[in-house]
């Protein structure tokens, strides 16, 4: 197993997420200005046999492994995972550029593990894929929507979010902007939020393609003055009258808890009745940082009477929305398929 | 012209708007534990003629005025506010307790001066009487619902708030409960948002009553580590197709603006283009605080087409949602009925 | 074992770190106006055997136990610890009201640990006693001055703190006075430390007495926006040339350490060698929330040359200045004259 | 005059203050990567004959004034200001590069005018010059120690900072490493403020050379989450003892005060008598961001008695620390020398 560009902020958290993990083992690690440096100059911290690697070209000739992480940064994602696919490579990736393409599979363990029979064939006849993870703000409402999707039919979503100041990465939102302040805009965001939900809720057909789901999705991104976890707010209207989605959403499991996966949390959605959480200080560590925390659900109320929901969620956004997502996935794919890591 | 309350932090802030006023002069204050003490030992910043008015108790018989402001406690605004106009005087009030009496007029003077008719009667015959203005957070969403109401006809509304810590008073929120966090509930608030909303916008009906709106409104107030200034983030669905918003909203003005009332904005609504505005901190002071800055202006979208508006407003929540919006008031009053302060 | 004022916020902190101690178990509890309560009701998420216990008053005839911890707010601590100690109980308190008595020591357990001699007798006789632990901004001075004073001899100190808002309590600290702020005053602080520092450092003269330290202590104590983590600047002036000052910090150990106690941190003072470091939020957790952490380490300069030191130190103030000392001293205790807890 | 940068940050502020100068008129402005559009393109809120100004190379010969002020970069400032200087331009720079050279003076206005005599030959025969102003945490230590050094004699500063946001320009610093936490360390600085507060406590000499003072100064500098003003937190120790140190701190005016230059606040220094003040938020902007706050005012204690001093200092780091207090120095060079801007 090998982690591309492991030598920047997100590199160096699936680094700390699978140092001690029973089926994968990093094998090779690949960085853009540091190589042919020990990885340990880099990150003292690691365990002796990880500070030992050394960094290499993010090549594919470079790297003997079979499955690669790559949370490389976007710009150059595009063209360096399919050349690792191209060359044979399982790849699973957190970055964008991939997450649309019709035969990369966006996986969210628990919400549409089928979707992985698009790369089947592939996988079967030993050629090289990539499996995508979703966007950091998709992932909390995505898990939330696939449940009230099964029960009640989600029709419209209105979702505002209060983005962490992680989710911009490293140096990212200038202390000056944000400090006394709201930046009520993310670049990008409010695209891909629909588009990727509408993925993850998609039918797959025929072993060949995703169909995705039709829920108008309308987005509001914004950034605070919060370290980690993505708060969001979702009003939202269903084809069939709701019913006990408080029971609904906390009795959701998925594939990732029937087979008791390394990283999966026992619960993927954790409900708090108080009536002022989910709060990012206090909640985004619930499940390890792989649970979305929900609260705050209401029903009912004006012409629309009992079609209509709001609620509160919250999602770890480098844990679950990024290196901790990722690595079950592998988990997922290792499990379904057999494949060590 | 007196002040209730004047020694709380609201009331300081009436004083300090009302300190250089053209038309109103300040005679009278009253307070709750001070009573007896001279006004500037307890505000040694104000002009000399302020500091040596002496503390009343809140009072009817030992005011000696026409007008008096109440920015007093919910706790107590409810009882001494009626005792005030039951005894003659004109009430003008921030406090919740009887904003939604049918009796009692809520203003916005840009919005619905006509409302003023429910207490005309008793103005002409030296009656007292209450008149209300809104919340700190229905204000902003209000003010731009009015026009895109008149053009469009505004049929629902999703507002998500980012409120900032100003809005629960002082002591408020404890700084262990807001640093690196948000608070997803505010008591009360996204009860009192949509129905003070539908009555700002509702029709005076032959001089005697209002006919509420009955726009669907729909909540999700928050609270951010933002010192003043309440961030919204609207989402609504008219009944007409949508065409320029923006015009709309920028080009909307009031009897405020017209009577060129002292306090009123030369513009009631600011349009930002910038696509990361408004943000608290740079946008708060617009209009000295009065205007209500509007950005991020989209519409379109999924199947409700052209009938679907998104957008951010941003009002300063204790001058036009609190002293400010009621000093506003007060003028219109006098201006229409040729009130002396 | 019992745990006086178990209920508030300092009270949860020792029952959390007390549920899994491997010698000492809380028996009893007490509140303020929970009494009668289980102390589920108030603190669900602690194991069943604690969640069962009810909570009773204050008052020694209710208590079942031989050792108390007294986390009591200042206004009653020093009365209701004074009649524990004289119905023979062994009080440990965070307080500060008895930390200056003259029969109760005062203690780190690295620094002092024999002026536990001065309850010596009265432990022998069965009578009750009161051993104080210091204020959460004396620890981490008096713990650096420590190895410093026994290798060069301080003869004074210049210490500005940073303090976190947690040290004021809650809810402690209003968000408007300290967003976009600093406080530079906290009551009380700059007295305690000169103060309770001398008597840590203090002798402890024929078992009966403690002759205190004589450095002149000169402190200025700030509030800073950090949730927890106090951080000091210190300047210091010694007697004798200070040669690798760092070793003479990193390499000091106490009995705790030789001891191995359970709550003991395998290094008391913790050095980091970048140039920006100790960080609140980076360190604040180093040795478990034991460990004092110092960076920063600069000797020489202007005329005073190398009898002149700066550093900056940081120590978690709810763990090592509140909970965790006092915990690390009734483990002292419990060891050195084999008291069950 | 002329403004070199001043399309970065600290440019755009020096033109904001320069907009309605009684004395000074912006005619031409430089750029680096901006050169050839016109100044509106980047500012669009300035008045409009400032807005029609075109950018240009920082190139003496390409501009058309006497003065100029210098907010450059630190990397470029040294070679561009020593152009300009050859030129025959006379330069006024809050950049660091030539603050210590033995020609330059390094001017606090209220404090050490004399200095200027230093560039008075150069001014006589139309010669070049550059004068600096010092670095914004040296300020307010200097104004302070100034009144102090003259009444008791300064032997020995121990000055801790605690920074603004602001003082390391734009973007600064990120967002992730401030929140929640405090920086222990602002590269340069420490060693900058001894310097420079010594030279500026220099005496003039022949005219021709400053003999700096010889305070010892240690120094601790630290970023903490506030976006503008620098609080310093002051221990001195005095030749003789300190009397009413309160009144020569308060009563201390110099030649801006004198010849009551236009950018002069009438108080250099104002006290505030009670216990938490100076804050930055509420004090950065008393006397327009021109004047130093002053604080927490105690003397004696320890072994030093009286001879010991404590307080606390606040000071506009962007406004009197950087274009505020260069303006002013132009002033006064104006005044003196009667030159026209």
């Amino acid at each position: 197993m090998a982690v591309l560009g492991a030598t920047g902020k997100v590199g160096l958290e699936y680094l700390e997420m699978l140092k001690e993990h029973p089926w994968f083992r990093v094998v090779d690690v690949t960085g853009n200005t540091k190589v042919g440096m020990k990885l340990g100059e880099v990150a003292p911290d690691l365990p002796t046999r990880l500070r030992s690697l050394e960094i290499k070209e993010s090549s594919p000739s470079k790297i003997d492994a079979d499955l690669v992480f790559s949370p490389l940064p976007t710009a150059v994602a595009s063209e360096t995972e399919s050349k690792f696919a191209e060359a044979g490579f399982k790849v699973i990736t957190d970055a964008s550029p991939h997450r649309m393409d019709s035969d990369a599979p966006l996986i969210i363990p628990e919400l549409n593990p089928e979707h992985l029979k698009l790369i089947e064939s592939r996988l079967k006849s030993g050629k090289g894929f990539i499996v995508a993870t979703p966007n950091c703000t998709t992932v909390g409402l995505a898990i939330t929507l696939k449940p009230l999707d099964d029960s009640f039919g989600v029709r419209k979503v209105v979702m505002t979010s209060f983005q962490a100041l992680s989710g911009a990465g490293y140096p990212g939102v200038p202390s000056l902007d944000i400090e006394d302040n709201v930046i009520p805009f993310i670049s990008g965001e409010e695209e891909k939020v629909p588009a990727e939900t509408n993925k993850l809720l998609g039918k797959q057909v025929g072993g060949k393609e995703i169909k995705p789901s039709s829920i108008e999705i309308f987005c509001s991104c914004n950034r605070v003055a919060v370290i980690d976890g993505h708060l969001e707010s979702v009003y939202l209207e269903s084809e069939r009258v709701i019913d006990n989605p408080r029971a609904v959403l906390e009795t959701f499991i998925g594939e990732p808890q029937r087979l008791k996966l390394p990283s999966a949390p026992s619960q993927p959605i954790i409900v708090r009745d108080e009536n002022d959480r989910p709060q990012p200080r206090l909640d985004r560590m619930a499940g390890n940082g792989m649970s979305t925390v929900v609260g705050r659900i209401r029903s009912g109320g004006g012409r629309s009477g009992k079609k209509v929901l709001q609620y509160h969620l919250l999602t770890h956004n480098t844990i679950r929305g990024a290196a901790g997502g990722a690595i079950l996935t592998a988990e997922l794919l290792a499990k379904q398929y057999d494949i060590a890591g």
